[in-house]
């Protein structure tokens, strides 16, 4: 897998899978994007990253999706404070994800202004050309590709308003 | 009280205490703002909201200030994906409280830029000129005079990326 | 009311609501049942107890009801643990609720059992002759006088193994 | 491993860990203990469950140690409302670990006794003629070779209540 991917995602319910590099497809240095698990507290997010650190791969990026909490009006419930309390104890880039963060479509734009806002390194969303029930996998929270470009357009600005560009 | 308050808040302990109007301080008609229970449903904050609006004060503006998880770096996880929540099924004005919501100075500024991002309606900060452990109540919590200042700016800056205006 | 009752119920969402002892009904001295919040943590439990206690009413009763999770097989999650916790830090008897705790019928049994197991000085349990959903309220948690009659012989054979009398 | 080992506990981190079997070491089909995520579902824990099954292995016994919530005199809430939960659904048998579901010596025997009342078919204790801070891990929760002697009495006694036999 290693050979073909740009970037490795080690996903929320693997964040404390902690095997060998080999096992997990981190040995070759590939930038690591590190998923935070469903119930991790800040020092066991930070732990992980370690992990993978400490193999002598430094290209990892945190990654908000989410916690479990009793909410039950979106799938997730996006913790953004989680993002300046990472910029507090680590130099490690934190990005936030909206689609698996909230699980509803109506929801991605809004909280994707608000991870930029709260300052947040970078967004992952989800894109598809049938979003809602069309498509294959996690339709429900894919965006169109024109909200997407919207999307950017508020994103862009906001990024300014916090001295950040995006490229 | 009512008699010399501008607005009743019924606090995040009381959300879900259905006393008469005239017990709760509501019935002069005076604003009220509703903060949501710490671990209220989005059903059990519009419900009670409904309950003071089916008293005839239709003065009820709503308040996301955290609510409860395991999460140790915020006193509370402040759930932003409730304001487009909100915002799908009722017509009330819905405002966040980052203060009470992290309950961390430093997490004030980002949080309060996110939740103007995610389309809130307004916010409730706290601002001392002694903030940090000299307050009397609330000061960890608190932001400096300069600190408002500052949120301020960028605060109306990202509202005109919404299309909304600060008074 | 207070005529009338022979105990005052302090339901979960008013625990924390700390209006004076007359406006709560809780002035003449009758015995107080305190249940706990829905996301009370141990401290706000025995505060809002030591409340009442401070009004000069030391006929507490506590009352654990099931806390606000994820989980969604119940409608609470019985936390079953804050037994042994009241009992290291309070006087007070600690009561448990599995009909509220659980909002399940098939779960009533075995949850008292090990509230009685656990070390509880009580249970709350609701009974109707048409348990199921023909009761107006609660039909669903509730059980049939037969299965209370099985709860009580389990019951007094469990509270025997941990030293226990039942009345 | 899977040699020396009698049993192959998947632990709470892992729990959603859908490596392959010989990853795993669960492919020698030795009896597999698979403990509930921190934050799992009862649909995740018994999919997880499954997915072993699937390979081939049928020797699974599921084992609840705690989830993850508010709570913050335990540390997590053991939720023994699962036990019921997972016989209405499954034929597995499942255990529980009062150990790590507490995280406190003093709550171990209390919450063995209540798991045994739910119902549960097997106990998960941690036993150290050193508990406490002086065993090297996982001693504040452990509890003395005669406390443990003290909880086979009890459980035995609790165990016979339910019908059930401990060998």
């Amino acid at each position: 897998m290693e050979k073909y991917a740009d970037v490795i995602q080690i996903g929320a319910r693997n964040m404390q899978n902690f095997f060998p590099a080999e096992a997990r497809g981190t040995s070759e240095k590939k930038p690591v994007l590190l998923k935070r698990g469903m119930s991790a507290t800040l020092d066991e997010f930070l732990m992980a990253a370690e992990y993978i650190l400490s193999e002598g791969n430094y290209n990892v990026m945190l990654c908000e999706r989410g916690v479990r909490t009793f909410s039950d009006f979106s799938r997730n419930t996006l913790d953004l404070a989680v993002v300046p309390a990472v910029k507090k104890r680590s130099h490690l880039p934190i990005l936030v994800d909206p689609s698996h963060g909230t699980g509803k479509r109506h929801k991605v734009l809004p909280l994707s202004r608000a991870a930029v806002a709260v300052g947040a390194d970078g967004l992952l969303v989800e894109v598809h050309h049938q979003a809602g029930r069309k498509a294959l996998s996690d339709g429900i929270q894919s965006i169109l590709p024109e909200e997407f470009a919207e999307l950017m357009t508020e994103v862009r600005q906001i990024a300014e308003v916090v001295h950040r560009v995006v490229n």
